[in-house]
């Protein structure tokens, strides 16, 4: 199943691809649980395929959404790659190294993401993302299946020099609308081998970063192990599980992303998620 | 003027000190504006005076709840006194160093702060926050009296050993319930001498930290200005402008909170937030 939030005629919205095209949830699901995190929480997203209104969208007719408009909670981690690890000049870490973006920082699919106006070092980072779909706490790693939703593809957008302004990365990663995730929340069954599918970063087309998700230094399990460790993961929360090598900031010379610059991150059965870049 | 959040006979609320005792918002103000969030929000926090309830409570018939339920965002700077600085073996910061922590890591004034079973190093942090009153973008120094909403107290409980898991500080700052906000927002009438105010931080009534907001390396302009760079401040985003010196962790031998611990964060007229530690 592959589930997406999006805007319709000026009405927000979410709905799953059919064989036929995207089909929005029905009035009356609607009315119920508002938005797709709502659909989560409920427990419900099983029932949305038999709650679906009749007409069918292209995927030209509608406005892609952040794929959960607001998460309690976006985790991302760094540095889950050995060769992104050795171009960044950093050590491999003991622990997943977690950051934190909020919400306002990412758009949708085909959204325009914003190459601020503070930075001329605005970086591109493909990822797979983690949809959490229960309230997970203290969860072991053979338990971890239970607590996802499913999987998206994301945009990590970095502003490198606001990056290491500091120790801490808050600042670079959270630039306005300077990330992406969706087009879809990909259930287990679209992915029958994760760990041999490939993550492809493409810029102008061209390939940038590639690994298979099998590479992970901290996997799935791993990762939502820790996490839950410290913080109660709610339904809609994000995981995004960090770079491959091949990033823009350790090209010699650097590549820079600029306005127009087309940006796709794709994750084959999981979808491709595709943003042009703009000037704030 | 003294806003607060609460619960009482099961209902959340919210209301003011005034002279009397605690007045909770009057039904139809709570109908339209259901939490400080929303007041703040609709930027209507100047009519909550005319809109309460006659019934006065006293603070012992109240529960408190974190000033603010659910923050966009919440900010923390670190390292932003110069002797907390030298005690954690830093170099001064040529920026703001920022971190962020998720509503669920917090609770309000006299709740339990919660020590968890995965650490014996559970550190207290006083420090002051801002809260914010208005979107914000690109604030300059001279404006941000404008955005400020207020003044609360703040304790960034810290678990030392998963702070420096990696080199950056997410998963020591967010265990569930290990953080404290409130009792009050204080508007700035309320604090004549901002710079001058004194910061004291105490367990089981020993002063453990104490210093004057003047103090700050980076002052509540600089740290608006350079948030409001990257991110679109919101009405009851947070940022918790840092620790003074005097954290356990720097002391020989540290000194770790326990159970039944009580740890005060006192700000003089913005209010006094204590919480006593529990087991996990």
């Amino acid at each position: 199943m592959k589930a997406l939030s999006f805007e319709i005629e000026g009405v927000s919205t979410y709905g799953l691809v059919t064989s036929a095209g995207i089909r929005a949830a029905s009035t009356s699901f609607r009315q119920q649980f508002p938005d797709l995190k709502a659909v989560l929480t409920a427990g419900t997203l099983d029932n949305l395929r038999a709650n679906l209104a009749p007409i069918v969208h292209s995927s030209n007719d509608i406005h892609y959404l952040p794929l959960i408009g607001k998460p309690d909670k976006i985790l991302c981690v760094g540095v889950n790659y050995r060769p992104h690890i050795a171009e960044m000049g950093r050590q491999v870490p003991s622990h997943p190294v977690l950051f934190v973006r909020f919400p306002g920082s990412l758009v949708g699919h085909e959204e325009a993401v914003i190459k601020p106006r503070a930075s001329e070092q605005f970086d591109f980072e493909g990822e797979l993302a983690i949809v959490i779909g229960r309230n997970a706490r203290a969860v072991a790693r053979d338990e971890v299946a239970d607590v996802i939703a499913g999987y998206t593809c994301f945009m990590d957008g970095s502003v490198r020099d606001w990056q290491s302004h500091t120790h801490q990365f808050t600042a670079g990663k959270n630039f306005a609308r300077s990330g992406a995730i969706g087009p879809y929340l990909a259930t287990a069954d679209e992915v029958p081998d994760l760990p041999g599918l490939v993550l492809s970063t493409r810029v102008n087309a061209i390939e940038m970063q590639r690994a298979r998700l099998g590479d992970l230094l901290f996997d799935i399990p791993a990762l939502i192990e820790y996490c839950s460790t410290f913080t109660e993961l709610l339904p809609g929360d994000i995981i995004a599980t960090g770079t491959p090598g091949g990033v823009g900031a350790a090209r010699k010379p650097p590549v820079w992303l600029q306005a127009a610059d087309r940006v796709e991150v794709d994750l084959g059965p999981i979808g491709t998620l595709r943003n042009t870049v703009a000037d704030e």
